[in-house]
């Protein structure tokens, strides 16, 4: 018997088999491509070479596929090999894709977690690493060699697996919207003649402001009061009327300077002024009426 | 005689203010609508009744207003008493309206250096604040009491002024692509029940993945080449495709997601699978008829 199975050992679940590997974990390990399972084998991984052997090896089941829709064709031969065992998935997707595999999972016989890795594969195992979980606060219990394993933060967000899934698509979001800024901001820098290592260099230095935009807008949106001097929306408008022109001069395609921009001219427009730009959010916001088909009351954190 | 001359005492230039006091200098201080600097009195700040007097009263006038409008025409009473000053340049703006500005300066007799305070006025005399300047290094060597008063970290970017433009418009840029997100990704945590405060209190804990994206990126964007397999484009399509669907769904009205999925999904039909969602650059830069009006070669930075 294995301490942990791992599903799928492309580069994210190849860091988890050998972080759990690092941490004395023994770990069995099946892929669909079979060489990059064997290669995992000099590491101290034992290969299996039917999905169903992996399952039925360790009590405690990882899958680190692409999405959902694999996660369940992968798992198909191995359906009565699940009893008792728990699935912890940690593939990319949406809340309304986790009941139908958890149900699945359940009928087989099987325990079902939610998790998420909210940074890269190299990061596994190492104090930098941030995982999150939902389901059965038992099972997540039982769980606990292989979320040490990974090392960093692991955090337990209660009862509702599809919540974790929620969680993690806010925080995937996030990362592409820090994405896009890139880009964009990139393709700025350039035509200003701003070298990009020296942009990135200093991206900590400001870090702190941005940060601080998160944490008061954050705030000011939980208050839905969005006085705030520090920097009002007659300071933005100047500021992004300038940005968008010249990213259009530079024929910096995007944008979300001119789009905020509108919004910010929008706001103004509406009377608001000492306002903080987290005022914007309701324009972001689905109509009323969409909003009532939303999911319901928030599932709070348990830290 | 004073130290310093604070043109412009709305939020940031009190601070600015402030911040010289606390560190021993002597401070005048001039505002269009009086009751903004007088109110600066009681912390040891001298007030000024018109700006010709506070521009006569301090061999260094750091200029804190709104924008180069507002600085050139709140400037132009004080003229002749210019000559010998430094003024020193704070105001938001973009690279081209630095050298009319600057001429003027020149004219009047003055020395100009251009500024940027790159964080929140409260950060400004902490370790936290974060300043660029360019000019002549001599005319910077001059300031280094006001540098040093503001604390935290100051950077000298080099002799050209409107480079520190260049530099803090990129800086700006990518503050409001923080702002954009955050609003978007606030819009889509309500829709799918992820508390907000819960939200923002993870941002630390995967903010070492963001900036390695901002690593990694940008230099594999200088250098060319965008293999890379931690995460690449094949990963991001189906993420993207979910993630945009969850947001028409709520009706979150962005939407930089499915912008960013049609643009990794062109970068897959051009054939790259393996590279890092970087190699996406190319589509937002310029077309190279329009590249070749820019500025030119990079001025690096002096660290």
């Amino acid at each position: 018997m294995a301490d942990v199975a791992v599903i799928g050992t492309g580069v994210m679940g190849s860091a988890v088999a050998r972080a759990c590997v690092g941490a004395g974990l023994s770990v069995a390990a099946w892929n669909r491509t079979p060489e990059r399972g064997v290669a995992l084998a000099p590491q101290g991984v034992d290969w299996c070479a039917t999905v169903d052997e992996a399952v039925r090896s360790s009590p405690v089941v990882v899958l680190a596929l692409l999405n959902y829709a694999i996660s369940r064709q992968v798992l198909e031969p191995a359906g009565p090999g699940l009893a008792g065992r728990i699935v912890v998935q940690t593939a990319s997707g949406v809340p309304d894709q986790v009941e139908p595999l958890a149900t699945w999972v359940a009928d087989a016989g099987g325990r079902y977690l939610e998790a998420a890795i909210l940074n890269y594969p190299q990061t596994v195992g190492t104090e930098q690493c941030f995982t999150v979980y939902a389901g059965p606060a038992e099972w997540y219990g039982e769980i606990s060699p292989l979320t040490r394993a990974l090392g960093g933060t692991a955090l337990y967000l209660g009862e509702d697996a599809p919540y974790a899934k929620a969680y993690h698509s806010v925080s995937a979001a996030f990362y592409y919207g820090i994405v896009n800024t890139l880009l964009e901001c990139s393709a700025l820098a350039t035509s200003l003649g701003v070298p990009l290592d020296d942009f990135a260099r200093s991206v900590p230095l400001y870090q702190p402001g941005l940060q601080h935009t998160i944490d008061v807008g954050v705030e000011l949106m939980g208050r839905g009061d969005y006085r705030y001097e520090q920097a009002p929306l007659t300071t933005h408008i100047d500021i992004l009327r300038n940005l968008s022109a010249v990213a259009e001069e530079s024929g910096v395609a995007g944008s979300f300077l001119p789009v905020l921009r509108d919004r910010v001219q929008r706001a103004l427009d509406d009377g608001f002024r000492r306002e903080h730009v987290a005022v914007l959010h309701q324009q972001f916001r689905a109509t009323p009426a969409r909003r009532t088909e939303g999911r319901g009351e928030p599932t709070r954190l348990t830290p």
